[in-house]
C-alpha cells in the first residue's frame, strides 16, 4: 500500500503483498546473540559448525525469526494498533543463514476475519517469507495478527 | 533425567518431563532488545503502552521465545546433536511479559518418531510452556526437534 499510514481491517484484501527493506546479518551479531540466547556451537563459530547438520556457522533461528519482526515493522504491513501476534499456523526454518546474507521478507495476506466477540477488531493471517540475496526462504512464518477495524459494524 | 549428558532417540519416552533454570527480565533488556527488533510502543516504553492492549510495558514476544531457547539449551532436555527445531505445531505468548518477571520453562516429550528416511535420527516433538514467577503461562510452543539415535537399526 505504501502510503505510510497505518491500515484496519477493512483495508486488507486476501492475496495482497507486501515487500520490505533489507538487514545485513554480521558474523559479530550472529554469535553475540547466540552467546546469549542460543549458545549452541554451531552458532557460535564455524569449528563448531563443522561436524553438525549445519556444517558452517548459522545464524540462530530465533535472530532470523526477529530480523524478520524487524523488516515486518518496518515493512508497509502497518496494522493498525501494531504488529501483535495471537499465534502462529506455521513457523519453520527451510535453510541456514550464514554471515553476511542480507535478509527481506515478502508477506502475503492469506485471510481476513472479523472478530466476532470484539466488533472493534480482527485477524488477518499471513504468511511471512524471508528470503536471503539468493531469493531463498530462510523462514516461512503464518502469523495470525490482532488488526483494528476502521468503524464498529452497526 | 538430569545426567548432564546427551540424550539419543531411544532416550524420550512420551510423557516425560524436564524443568529448567530461571531468567529475570530485566526492563532494560526488554527495551534494548525492542529498539534493535520489534520497535514498538507497548515494547520500548510504560507510556507508549497505555492506550493499547498491553496497558504497560511488555517484552517482545521474540525476546521471550529467545529467552525460552536459553532455558532450553541450558536445561536437561539436551538431545544429542543439540536443540534443533524442524518447525512447530504451535507457538503463542497467552499473558505479556513484565519488567522484572523470572522466567522457567517446562518441557514435556509429547511424541517420539524415528525418522524413516534417515535411519541415524529421529524427531521428538515437546511442549515447552515458559511461566513467570507466579506460574502463569507467558508462552506455549510445541516445536519438532531433530535428535539422533545411539544406534542404526539393523
Amino acid at each position: 500500500m505504501g502510503n505510510g499510514h497505518e491500515n484496519y481491517l477493512e483495508d486488507y484484501k486476501v492475496g495482497q503483498t507486501f515487500g520490505s527493506g533489507t538487514v545485513r546479518v554480521e558474523a559479530d551479531r550472529m554469535t553475540s546473540f547466540a552467546a546469549e540466547f542460543d549458545p549452541q556451537p554451531f552458532h557460535l563459530s564455524d569449528q563448531g559448525a563443522k561436524n553438525t547438520i549445519f556444517r558452517a556457522l548459522a545464524a540462530s533461528g530465533w535472530h532470523t525469526a526477529a530480523i524478520t519482526m524487524r523488516l515486518l515493522v518496518d515493512s508497509d504491513l502497518k496494522p493498525a494498533g501494531g504488529v501483535v501476534g495471537m499465534g502462529f499456523d506455521e513457523l519453520r526454518w527451510p535453510r541456514p543463514v550464514r554471515p553476511g546474507d542480507e535478509l527481506h521478507v515478502h508477506s502475503e495476506i492469506l485471510d481476513v476475519k472479523p472478530s466476532k466477540s470484539h466488533p472493534d477488531q480482527g485477524i488477518i493471517k499471513v504468511r511471512t517469507t524471508t528470503m536471503n540475496q539468493a531469493g531463498d526462504a530462510v523462514q516461512i512464518a503464518v502469523p495470525n495478527l490482532l488488526v483494528r477495524r476502521r468503524e464498529k459494524p452497526a
